[in-house]
């Protein structure tokens, strides 16, 4: 007889099951002892009488089960399991750090990162990144569909896309590489080898040392980058259909996720635009707020979240038209005013989740641009020099699948949303 | 009218179409212009007769047609596009580093690693990332249907799966950090942490400073990790499967590439397990080889892979009973000679592409075997510490994405796999 899991367990009502997993919760009454085993699946109640092996058991012990599944009412789910056989795999500590079987961790959030094996065992921490796996497959899903390949671009670089600024440095045989911001200029560089569309699911570091409940040092892009685009309009439309097919995927896949999480997904519809001047006039008139040096800062992102929440109803935001000495180098210029760029940032519930935009695509203007930022050309070389063998329009976006994640599931840290966070103060576990 | 591919516009015979690629190849012949476009979906033929924008067009230019579907019997498939009009997006130098229309390449493979944009054009390179693409993506499938999370870890760490040797230091905010060798440690804990069935596609690195075909610094590791097995045969198990339905993905997602590449794929059906003593005295036997200092070698492996596929047919066979010595401390010794392991290795075609085995998840057990090893049990203590709340028996492997994509293709360098490789020479493009 195989191994059956929690749920397929109580679809088996007046059959014999077998089952493994953790301990959940124990209690023993009257010499009987009522387990709520967890797996994968879920849980289910097991209820055992005259087993020795019971008798002593702690929660969080791992157990492999045989009995019988069985209606009853009272219990989660109207089904438990009588158990026939019972046996110890591992056996957990009395003393748990914390425990993982009530509504929340009773523990601060640190101790649970520390001890991270442990309270990623709560079930709204499984969720979490059930949400997450789900949401990261309908990004996949919706691009292949579209005439996507999925690639995979080197995170070690001898130069970073920016310029070096906020990269972590690595001894790389005698000499100094660094490892990958993004891997945009890889991206572009697939879309002028042919390949047109491009996307990649992959780590990104940032070396930047603010340490806040937005920021980690390494984390998870959604990168994708289409040739042949009329305007980074299109970006913006890809992106819109985008979410849309994610956000199903996720409530068609994560049903029971989301329910316990009590998290309700946002319908994505047509995504209001508003230009970064728009918008910085209308945080003085609605908000009486200044942006700073001409720069929509993380509180202005709040305000103007809450803006559109209120005046169009939407979650999402496009702020469009950012001011060309805001981007990078490979930015393409507004035609109507080249002091700002055919770029986009994405904010969803006021946190940005998404930065785009139309590329250069001339070589020599690629060039102009990248020594009017102060760059040396010689230093770029190996990017710089695709663009000469012919390269048609293009551009593309990164969405930051934790914060998208947290931002969903309504979440205060974005750490909540990774397994195991990274920042200037943890490099363990 | 939007624009299709070029495959699209060979299903529409007798219709206007709006296409955009690049210029494959161009012939002028009495004042017309016979122009192959290459896109992300194939080539097809166009004629342009009168258009001035045609006939200065050189080779790898960026063009946009329009135009209409006609049948041709003598057009690569049937079909061809009688151009109405025709703009170059970008012009490409009349003197290309080496041309990509040619049955292969004619440049040295370095020149071609140095000018990659331009090598992947050629029809043979993209097949070879699409087929790459499409084995990751049959892998995924396969473990997704079985229960599988998809997890990503942090690629920046404070120790390493074997103790810090050929891992690339990084300075992380004034201390000493390493690049993942694999996520060995974390896919581990992620099974602890009640997931029970993790998988990752991810880069991992590796500072070997050897420089052979088969090696590179970077590259993409198909990891997997699953609970509550019996044995190591479980993993075996379940990665006979897994490659039959990859291949099977593969074939049905890519038959054109492979047309393209000439490359037939296995069967894998049971593949044949040999112990390593029992492959030593065989490759005595047989071979008259000795295995140097009870190690079998990469000129072993490939011995071996003769061997099986004289003596059984296949191209695939695991060897497994691997030395203690020879294997990570948290490998599973075997109970009958612990100074071997309930491990193993995926030979195929004489190549090895997977590591794989069950795993010591008894903390006494697994810290007592740290120390045997020489390793200091607190430098370990985040991974180890995990295995106290109670770890069921488990096992896993790691699949090598880009050799195995290169053995299936039957390339001579693992490099050919590999979008941007990085080795102890090249960390550009």
């Amino acid at each position: 007889m195989n191994r059956i899991t929690a749920r397929e367990a109580s679809e088996r009502v007046g059959k014999p099951v077998r089952l493994a997993g953790w301990a959940h919760r124990v209690r023993q009454l009257g010499g009987v002892t009522f387990i709520v085993l967890r797996d994968r699946s879920g849980m289910i109640q097991c209820v055992a009488e005259g087993i020795d092996e019971a008798c002593e058991l702690t929660p969080e012990s791992v157990i492999a089960i045989e009995g019988k599944a069985v209606a009853e009412p009272r219990a989660a789910g109207g089904v438990e399991v009588h158990v026939r056989a019972l046996s110890v795999l591992a056996q957990a500590p009395a003393m748990l750090p914390f425990e993982v079987n009530k509504k929340a961790i009773e523990a601060g959030f640190d101790l649970q990162l520390d001890e991270r094996v442990l309270s990623l065992r709560h079930p709204r921490n499984m969720a979490i990144f059930k949400v997450q796996a789900a949401l990261a497959d309908g990004f996949r899903r919706a691009l292949r569909v579209r005439g996507f390949t999925e690639v995979h671009t080197p995170k070690l670089v001898a130069t970073g896309t920016e310029g070096g600024a906020e990269m972590f440095p690595v001894q790389y045989f005698g000499r100094q590489a660094y490892l990958a911001q993004s891997p945009q200029f890889y991206k572009q560089m697939l879309v002028l080898a042919g390949f047109e569309r491009v996307f990649e699911i992959g780590p990104v570091f940032r070396a930047e040392s603010h340490n806040t409940s937005r920021h980690v040092n390494e984390f998870t892009s959604l990168d994708l980058e289409l040739g042949f685009i009329e305007s980074e309009e299109d970006i913006m439309a890809l992106e819109e259909d985008l979410l849309g097919e994610m956000m199903t995927y996720v409530v068609e896949t994560c049903r029971e996720e989301l329910a316990l999480l009590g998290a309700a997904l946002p319908a994505v519809g047509e995504v209001p635009r508003i230009s970064v001047p728009e918008a910085i006039k209308i945080l003085k008139e609605s908000y009486d707020w200044e942006a700073p040096a001409g720069e929509i800062n993380p509180e202005g992102e709040r305000l103007l979240g809450d803006y559109v929440k209120k005046r169009f109803g939407s979650d999402f935001v496009f702020l469009t038209h950012y001011p060309a000495d805001k981007r990078p180098a490979y930015t393409m210029p507004h035609p109507e005013d080249p002091t700002l760029t055919k770029s986009f940032d994405l904010l969803f519930r006021g946190l940005e989740i998404t930065t785009g935009g139309q590329r250069i695509h001339d070589y020599d203007r690629l060039v102009a641009s990248f020594r009017r930022a102060g760059y040396d050309p010689d230093a770029f070389a190996s990017y710089l020099n695709a663009f000469r063998f012919g390269a048609p329009p293009h551009g593309g976006l990164a969405i930051g699948l934790e914060r998208l994640t947290a931002r969903l599931l309504n979440l205060n840290n974005v750490r909540e949303a990774i397994l195991f966070p990274r920042d200037k103060d943890r490099l363990t576990p």
